[in-house]
């Protein structure tokens, strides 16, 4: 057992309250990426599910990140996620080279266009939770579900209050048994309209989003990138539209990042009624609105939870009528 | 000069108001349609983009129809319209047959297909407009953009205080001058995001908005099927999104109802400012979200104003945060 590593940048240390806070945990990827979009064209990129989402969550709660990376996982981005309350105790090293994802934008910026995915340690990974104190929130980011469920399996309701759990058409395809399984144990599933007319075979988001909640999350989450997301819960129901970019750097790790603002905010405020996942959908969409002004973390690594208020300030006045 | 021929239809004299009321105009196509969507075909369908506007406008406000039809127009067809407040003074009856369009729907209900139109009588339109109250408001719906022009010609500002217009990809492609000549004369453009792409060739609908902007229309409504709507006025935004409906049953004529909702809510409360834009957007989304659950106008014949109110206070609720 390993003590919780947070970082002591005092850049940070005003968000990270941790008497108000409810510890938080994600599983999931952390890569280096290749990304080319029609603005640009970066060859090593910190991205992964894991560090988008724990990055962005972190502006609200400290965050457990339980992920894998290979011996050429460099000291710099060690130091980014050391950047913000990111316990690292569950980051392994393994001998060998860290996942690594290239893809493509077109200029609709809409859907990338995966050229390479290299799992590399990922393949071998099998993590073993070893927390002082177990987490009440729980994200499974986009990886094998069959690695989402043996997280599950290591952690222990009521204890854990709230799972949340992403997806993506690959696993869909290719291991739906797996899938729903997966989608019985969790409370809230947030996945985008492609995925979600998939998972279902319903185009209608509000058809498919009900079928999901009988696949067994109460709450379901539908992005719909520059048309905003839909929310579900129970037979409650929210939309709120995107907030509004004159140009899209890079739309790699939205998705991760809108994830990371909701589950944290949900995490920070321990409350889970609707009117506060309506609070956690827009913060999510507000730290997403930054990820995709640069490539990879760095417009996040630019702001500070003032910055992502600010914004939603801003933002409730648009969407206010 | 015919004196205005307002039904007197007891269901709807209470939304008459003539006294708070701002006359509006509208020039579009009377239609006799075919439509197939995945529940089902009909192949006599009432339709035309000036009878879904002024069917839905005059759920605010009394519209003077400006239009032609051939002598197969069915005195039935002539019956729905006169269910409501609109004057048909200017709709022509010419020897020859309606314009028809026919079109199909695949299973994301969010494009049609044409499959066939016949231009019909409105090969030899020429509206000459005879108003014994010149309209202060006016719609210009999607037709050929020298029609549109001529009937600008016809009006005067500053008794024309607000002039609204509808496009369609067909006129961007082939009449491109034409409707930059019309763009330059209008107050508002009402278009679709494909539509607002191909304008202006940008696929982001803000930057997009900010082009179009700069042909002439201080105001741009991007219509988003689904996704809702982003409303663009001088600097000012504002996006709402869509109600949520379980079922489509036939998108046909969403838009020009949206833009009689929009535009009769304003020409009857006579207030262009941005915080009444706003509203006006709100009434326009509603009252398409009505037209979209039937065929043609069946769905509109079914409902009166305080049905759009009831739907909008539910509306409200699920956007606000």
């Amino acid at each position: 057992m390993q003590p919780a590593n947070f970082a002591s940048s005092s850049k940070n240390l005003a968000m990270l309250q941790p008497e108000n806070s409810q510890p938080l945990a994600v599983i999931g990827t952390v890569a280096i990426d290749a990304v080319e979009t029609p603005f640009g064209k970066k060859d090593k990129v910190f991205g992964g599910s894991a560090a988008y989402f724990s990055y962005a969550a972190s502006f609200f709660t400290p965050v457990s990140l339980v992920a894998v990376v290979g011996s050429d996982f460099p000291d710099e981005y060690k130091g980014v996620l050391q950047e913000h309350p990111i316990d690292l105790s569950h980051l392994e090293v393994r001998a060998g080279k860290t996942f690594s994802w290239q893809g493509s934008y077109e200029s609709d910026m809409n859907s990338a266009k995966t050229l390479r995915t290299d799992l590399n340690v990922l393949l071998e990974f099998n993590p073993q939770l070893r927390f002082a104190k177990a987490p009440e929130f729980l994200f499974l980011a986009n990886v094998d579900p069959v690695l989402q469920m043996q997280v599950i399996d290591q952690l222990e309701r009521p204890k854990l209050k709230f799972v949340a759990c992403d997806t993506m058409n690959f696993w869909i395809g290719s291991k739906r048994p797996d899938l729903l399984k997966v989608l019985a144990k969790i409370d809230c599933l947030v996945l985008n309209d492609g995925e979600a007319r998939e998972l279902t075979g319903d185009f209608n988001l509000i058809r498919a989003a009900r079928k999901i909640q009988e696949f067994g999350p109460g709450t379901v989450v539908i992005k719909k990138g520059e048309h905003g997301v839909l929310l579900f819960s129970g037979s409650r129901f929210f939309a709120l539209p995107a907030y509004p970019l004159e140009s899209v750097f890079d739309p790699t790790g939205a998705g991760d990042t809108f994830a990371g603002g909701m589950v944290g905010y949900l995490a920070k405020t321990g409350d889970l009624s609707f009117e506060n996942l309506k609070r956690a959908v827009s913060y999510g969409t507000m730290t997403a609105s930054f990820t995709v002004e640069d490539f990879g973390l760095e417009a996040l690594r630019r702001i500070q939870l003032p910055d992502i208020e600010s914004r939603l300030t801003e933002f409730k006045k648009i969407c206010s009528f």
